[in-house]
């Protein structure tokens, strides 16, 4: 695996290769759901390329940004093991040049959700998905189905752009007890880590009541929203139901939709979704998958006696 | 010569020729400033891509939208006598698809001069110009620089959002009196058509002044304001000594710059400029070039007898 800073350099490893080249867009810090897109690209892709890069622009919160959790020794030896072949780790000035103006934005879409719990968060994700795009030349990228709304302006962009590229949304993964992975648990303490499985539990019990046959959006959101502020240390901030393409509320689940939760739990802020469908009158809904062992996150054995190697493949 | 509608027929065309694609973005109604584009890239590219697409976004009066010339046959003629190899003529729905909402945005460079007159005008230009970039992956592309804060607002995003494309900026092309070209000089009449002659002469004044000396911009602009004021007929909007970079009034010419006016000759808004360097410690003016002959808009005679033909540079 090779770890380029530059586009042209990386534009020159990935053109020895023919084939697809699958990109995987990162901020590090890097956790089992991203190495399951990792592995997703390594099965379709001749060459696959991570991004490594902490955009400041779709923070909108600096302390966020600054407690971002940050281990590029770890992410590089973690891309490795699950495939990679190229790393990509820009400096700022090769992600905003001197006198950098331009901006990806999106009318209505970036909006509601995380949209209006972050001013600003698409903008700053738009542009640098367009960045990584226009500069590695992937013919794949591969995005996280845990950040729904971000998928769907990722899809969006894409479309509108012009941008010959497929985008592949690829499942949420869970920890064994449906706490969805996120580069922001490892700064949860125990007793925080407890009360941020409200978000998935709210989900869940969502879930079951569309299984049973409830399609009513409102009620869907009220059951989340419910469950996350009754759990004591969670602050909830929404709880939506929304389509899978646009990413605008919708008021029953009568087509491809997602229901997503944010909350504030202590000083950090997670998000987390299902995604559900009407299959013949029926909601199926898709919940993530499950880890069988321990997340990668809490597993310091793992980094010492590099047993991660096995996770290799190809 | 080949005419497509789609991205996806453009890049596979594109594809067959190796060696570099030269684009050269048009919106139709071309004249010999375009055709000497064309000719450029026929000089320096494989295959030669000319896109010919009305991008109602960057239209800010819906008249002038609406009375933009449009003459589909005689550019595909010009086009091909000139030497392009292929034509992009996309419809509405391949530039802008249904739901789309994703636009492109300069912040400081976009808000003087033509940004100030036509609000939006720069995100209309950046967006399609992204769409154009992203969908058909030239390696270089071809823009006149009469428009001259197009042309920094271009290299601008190319750079900013990593695009690997070279920008190449072409001389403005003029009639044997000075008028720059433009496909709305098509809309003046001959008594227009004398005022608006008011633009280049109140450049080449500021351009005289500045060979003899005279380096302070609100000089020159005053120079070239003063000229078009005077002139009956003509209502100026401003003339602007602007960086060529980064497209920001400068108070001296002691950088590339630019000499940017622009005034309303009864209904038709029309721009020109010089561009002027410090060469050891003189002013150079670049006027842009003069033709010899008469402007291939106004000679319907070429139309008829087909002579364009010899215009075919390969």
């Amino acid at each position: 695996m090779k770890v380029v800073a530059t586009f042209a350099r990386a534009r020159s490893e990935s053109s020895k290769v023919s084939g697809p080249i699958g990109l995987v867009p990162t901020m590090g810090s890097l956790h089992d759901g991203h190495l399951s897109l990792i592995e997703e690209a390594r099965r379709e892709c001749s060459h696959v390329v991570m991004s490594l890069y902490i955009n400041a622009l779709q923070f909108g919160d600096i302390e966020d940004f600054e407690r971002y959790p940050r281990d590029l020794e770890r992410d590089l030896r973690l891309a490795a093991s699950a495939g990679a072949d190229l790393v990509f780790v820009p400096e700022d000035s090769t992600m905003y040049p001197e006198g950098d103006v331009s901006r990806v934005s999106f009318k209505g879409i970036s909006e509601i959700m995380e949209g209006s719990f972050r001013p600003g968060h698409f903008e700053g994700v738009g542009t640098v998905v367009v960045k990584l795009l226009a500069g590695l030349q992937p013919d794949r990228a591969y995005f996280g189905r845990k950040d729904a709304q971000q998928l769907a302006v990722v899809r969006r962009l894409v479309r509108d752009l012009a941008f010959p590229i497929r985008i592949v949304g690829c499942p949420t993964v869970r920890e064994k007890d449906g706490l969805a992975l996120s580069s922001r648990n490892l700064r949860l303490d125990p007793k925080c880590r407890e009360s941020a499985l409200a978000l998935s539990r709210g989900l869940f019990e969502a879930a079951d009541l569309a299984e049973s046959g409830e399609i009513d959006g409102p009620i869907l959101e009220r059951t989340a929203m419910n469950v996350m502020a009754d759990t004591l240390g969670v602050e909830p901030e929404y709880a939506t139901l929304a389509d899978q393409i646009n990413a605008v509320r919708i008021s029953h689940v009568d087509r491809p939709a997602f229901l997503a939760v944010a909350a504030r739990i202590g000083r950090v802020r997670l998000i987390d979704n299902i995604h559900l469908e009407l299959v013949e009158r029926s909601v199926v809904v898709d919940r993530g998958l499950r880890l069988s062992h321990k997340s990668v996150l809490y597993d310091d054995a793992m980094q010492q006696d590099g047993s991660l190697e096995n996770r290799r493949v190809s």
